[in-house]
């Protein structure tokens, strides 16, 4: 089986070194601090140049873009494979390309959509992108992780663009549903009792995605359901609920500048999805 | 079987009458132009006047609550029960049951979550609230427009601000939505290869928001996932991300700033729910 090292052993990297385990691949680890991998059948590297040179497969998880670039910097990386899921920018994962073209090193820039308990399982979503040719030398072994993988293209930044898309979505919908508690809760109504509600909207969802994403890709957003005017009116029936219940509006105020700005653009009469090609400041 | 009124035949109006007549129930219509009852087995009244002397029950559903009571004001409605469906603010609920109140009238605000094509099917949700005895008396006839209704209370606006909570939360999702395919496309990613990540990540919110109601009505936000401090991070990303991309990044500043008044209150270690308490201004 391929040996691969994982640098960093948080509660995901210890997850990733405990899945290529599992998979039998020979893996090596190194933590800034020692004792992380007590419970792992692993080989504990001392340094991290110790480390990288026992796996051509180098997979770093780490807090962040900085400690990436200071740890992997000194290190003797020419002809390895890094497969970085530390999580940043796109731009951040386009200058640690850059950096490792220089060096002669293969870069991956990856995201995992998972909780560390579900790492190998299908539960388990990774996002990879960057050097396809060095993606599939390692897709066997990355897929310890699990195979619910994909590789979005060459452009090392797409990985986390993916993320930060789908990460951007889950706060904002996130916001909508403590906002909906907070109103609900202001005027009387319990959380568990409009829950179900919320589920039952929320149910929609999977379609309306779908037919957004056909909009949008198709450059046409007819207002099947609600116009974008109409939806505007919608929320200034909202924010003055919100203002006479002294509730904080501004995530909804936001959503109506964006309406508005539709408006003014002379999309009135189309669909919400019209939006997403307005987003350009 | 009872009889019953309806004022105004826009869309939703029509879809009532026509549940009304499928449910068997004599009913007469008004609208402000002629020519909307063509297609209906109603009896056309040709004033607001005459149309609420023909039944005890008036189903009013007109643009807006200015409009309702211009139209309500000068008839003849004491001892009637007024079943209001058009959209407005659990204030103007409450201003409207004031006025109803003087005047004798049984007034009931009502919302209806449906498009017209859905009314009488299950999939019609119909909140109601304001006099549960005259609810009660209703009951079976509103039972035409849907079987999937709840009386809320007899607070007067709860239906409306029902209705507000939960349309809060759709169009927040829905902007949270949009602002993912822009990101997207702006990255050069299809929508409808990053629709499937979206809908995976959706299919995780009944549990969310069941877990969150819970937590809301018990005041407790243990940090299960990831904690506001760490959400905040995350943004910081996606801010950063949509910068360097010359994206809007409105909706999600206001989010982030929301996470910001968390931490600063003392809350950064404990789960996103947390917010739903700090919305008061």
């Amino acid at each position: 089986m391929t040996t691969a090292t994982v640098l960093g052993l948080g509660q995901m990297g210890h997850a990733l070194a405990a899945a290529l385990t599992r998979s039998h691949h020979p893996t090596t680890v190194w933590n800034r601090t020692s004792g992380k991998a007590h419970d792992l059948d692993v080989t504990v590297a001392s340094t991290p140049a110790e480390a990288v040179s026992a796996s051509p497969l180098v997979i770093v998880c780490l807090p962040d873009y900085e400690v990436v670039r200071t740890v992997l910097d000194p290190l003797p990386l020419s002809g390895s494979t890094v497969v970085n899921v530390s999580g940043g920018s796109p731009e951040q994962a386009r200058e640690i390309d850059a950096w490792a073209a220089e060096k002669g090193i293969d870069y991956i820039d990856g995201v995992i959509v998972a909780t560390p308990e579900v790492i190998g399982s299908p539960a388990a979503a990774l996002y990879y992108s960057g050097r396809r040719d060095a993606y599939e030398t390692h897709r066997s072994t990355l897929a310890a992780f699990g195979e619910n993988a994909i590789h979005l293209g060459d452009d090392v930044g797409m990985a986390s663009a993916f993320d930060a898309s789908l990460q951007s979505m889950l706060w904002t919908s996130m916001s909508g549903v403590v906002h909906m508690f907070a109103l609900a809760s202001a005027e009387n109504i319990s959380a568990q009792d409009i829950a179900g509600s919320a589920k039952t909207m929320l149910a929609l969802f999977p379609d309306m995605i779908d037919l957004l994403a056909e909009q949008v890709d198709a450059g046409r957003f007819p207002a099947d359901g609600a116009s974008i005017a109409a939806t505007a009116a919608v929320l200034d029936h909202i924010l003055s609920t919100l203002h006479s219940n002294g509730l904080d509006d501004g995530v909804l105020r936001a959503v109506r500048a964006d309406l508005h700005q539709a408006i003014e653009a002379g999309h009135g009469s189309e669909g919400f999805g019209r939006l997403s090609t307005l987003a350009a400041r």
